[in-house]
């Protein structure tokens, strides 16, 4: 099929006609479809059930030097659930700070810690009235909220297929000392699918920043979350400890996507001076995060080393539902110029970009029919996507038959925003 | 028995030789005992080990709304939480947020709110330099690690049998808008055991600060901690709602010494304003709490019916030991002039106030002879004891035998302490 640009007039109305038909039929079906957030399905959920049942028993709760794991203490985690984080990020478990739940909400803290008592002895952020913060796009939207509620100006730094634009960002970085940290997903980057090269890796740990407090924020959130064989994602400390940098980076991991949601463990992997920095804080903040938690998934991954033969599982269940999506994307939309997409081998998400203008009404469209897709311009600060063209497809919670109506639906959409556009 | 202070000199050191020697018993036993800090014991963490396997089928995991507990969501608390944090405050569903498993910690993150974004639409602490916080003492000594590390002048409060010195909490916020909050722990008092009187009660919920963004916070830590019969705390919030302060109250209350100190969860109690504020925050710091361990609590509680029957238990295990060390002071001190002591009805404290000057030198006795206990001063803002007189005792943790032992030998270590500084 030729592209919808070459089309006619009388072609296009004579195509929107016919979309606009097949669009109605698929309201008649009164869907309820949600290709939205990055949520694990069931089935994934099931396969951490066992967890819950590990730790039960009067004598199951005493770890090494005699520790009650119900009771106080052991601020920055226990042993076994630093090795699952440290396995995570291919690092040590002296390197790891375990917390509750939430990288998000280690990520946020941290952004707090720098507001109001700075690190490593610098002015806090709360007093640098013109502190910036570098976001790649497209990127992760809650990353963008911390730092927008935090009072950051948000610059945004194109992502290419290596990364983020590093000549942008050394340039940035090294001339003002009002910016102060940078969002990277690194490995199977939300929601592009992008990994970092290992040329981008070795900028970010070489970069020369002028503020002595800027931070890359390296949230690993896929570390281990390949849909086929393993990609290993170049190591930032590596590179970083023999030019003295390491204090430059906190990497951020969780189990959100290993084990459950809602009940995983997070941690932080940092510099030593970095560590107790952060320690120093905890201490004030809280007397322990949940240890029984730590203890179920110590046991249930056997202090990490069972992650890899775990994640597989998750693979099987989400790898069909990928590849349903990107079939009906290339059968669907081959050739007719409606816009690119990504084929991710992992992570959680598919990026469709849109000709210029048309993902609002994309959006729109899938809405209207019964399928909620994540916000138009969520991947940008402030939801401000420049182009109207980044669209987020998360195919991981709905089951593989309602992947292939949503898709189906998706693609539809696609063509009539598309004709609509070119008709305007 | 006379008062040592009507002892002779000659007296004084015939006694003081007779307890060196006995002291130096104590100190052959090569004893290993902790009264330090209020830690449940295991027989108490027991009493909700079955919690533990309440949640552990694919089909236990979806709640109202067709929720799966183990996914993302539910940022501010599923139902039977909200409940059971409710039921713990005498308070409603609606009018709670649960966090994770530290109340500390949101306390910490209150604050933290408060520096960063301020309240109501008000200036944000961080600018106000010359910030001050009330601090009724002896008190709990996180809740001053909290105000000292977001950098509050700390203003001592006596407190007398009904609580707080409300003269002069009144007298003080009413003229000084840069005072803004309060720590109070108003029944069972950490360390005094001391229950706000109604009158208190009734003061606290009627202040009129000058500043318009000061709070109470009203950490009811021990809210349904009864050794004996119940006592019933004054409803603050009943009091302050007709006068249209509710908006100056943050209660907060946790399941740490109902469940697990490290695995419970916490909750704060608020008005509707305060709560769509603190809301607000949250949806930008997490995507929520450990929801099955949520649901774990809901469903051994009952919703928050089975709580008072469980802290019966707990009651029946800790009594004897507050009782052991009651009668050993009782026994060992009565007559003596060595300071007085209390007798609380709940909590997880009593507080010893030997005579001025001896406090930290019972303390260091007591550690040369294999006995930790809470470090002089900790109840005081920077660990200042003005008179260095109170002392703060832990019989929770150890048992019962432990808690003898532990008792004599702090009567004597009190014993010694007072013979040498009248010998001075």
């Amino acid at each position: 099929m030729k592209p919808y640009s070459e089309f006619t007039k009388e072609e296009l109305l004579a195509e929107k006609q016919s979309l606009e038909e097949a669009y109605k039929e698929f309201q008649k079906r009164k869907l309820t479809l949600n290709m939205a957030r990055g949520k694990p399905s069931k089935e994934q959920l099931n396969l951490s059930l066992e967890m819950l049942t590990d730790v039960n028993q009067d004598t199951d709760m005493i770890i090494e030097d005699g520790v009650d794991v119900r009771n106080y203490g052991v601020i920055d985690g226990i042993y076994g659930a630093k090795q699952i984080i440290a396995t995570m990020a291919k690092s040590e478990a002296e390197h790891v700070i375990v917390f509750g739940n939430s990288s998000l909400n280690v990520m946020f803290d941290t952004v707090a810690r720098g507001m109001v008592s700075g690190y490593g002895g610098n002015t806090p952020w709360y007093e640098i009235k013109d502190r910036k913060w570098l976001c790649p796009v497209p990127g992760y939207d809650r990353h963008f909220t911390i730092t927008e509620f935090f009072g950051f100006e948000m610059i945004n730094i194109p992502m290419n297929e290596e990364g983020p634009d590093m000549d942008m960002v050394e340039d940035l970085v090294s001339k003002d000392p009002s910016i102060k940290g940078i969002w990277c997903t690194p490995k199977y980057s939300n929601p592009s699918g992008i990994v970092y090269s290992v040329e981008t890796v070795k900028r970010f740990a070489n970069l020369s920043p002028a503020a002595p407090d800027f931070r890359i924020f390296w949230d690993n959130a896929y570390a281990i979350h390949d849909l086929y064989e393993e990609i290993a994602l170049a190591d930032i400390f590596g590179y970083a400890i023999p030019k003295g940098k390491q204090d430059m980076i906190y990497e951020f991991v969780s189990t959100s996507k290993v084990s459950f949601p809602g009940s995983g463990i997070a941690g932080i992997i940092a510099s030593q001076k970095n560590l107790d920095e952060i320690r120093a804080a905890m201490a004030a903040q809280t007397i322990g995060h949940d240890k029984i938690n730590q203890l179920r998934h110590a046991l249930f991954f056997d202090n990490g080393r069972h992650l890899a033969d775990h994640m597989k599982k998750h693979a099987e269940i989400i790898r069909p539902k990928f590849e349903k999506v990107e079939e009906t994307l290339d059968t669907e939309l081959e050739g007719l110029g409606c816009g690119t997409y990504t084929k991710p081998r992992g992570g959680y998400f598919i990026t469709y970009v849109t000709n210029p203008g048309c993902a609002r009404r994309v959006i729109e469209l899938a809405k209207e029919a019964g399928m909620t897709m994540t916000g138009a311009g969520a991947p940008f600060p402030h939801k401000n996507d420049p182009e109207d063209s980044t669209i987020r497809i998360a195919p991981t919670f709905p089951n593989l038959e309602e992947i292939g109506v949503a898709s189906e639906l998706f693609t539809l959409c696609v063509k009539l925003a598309t004709v609509e556009k070119l008709l305007k």
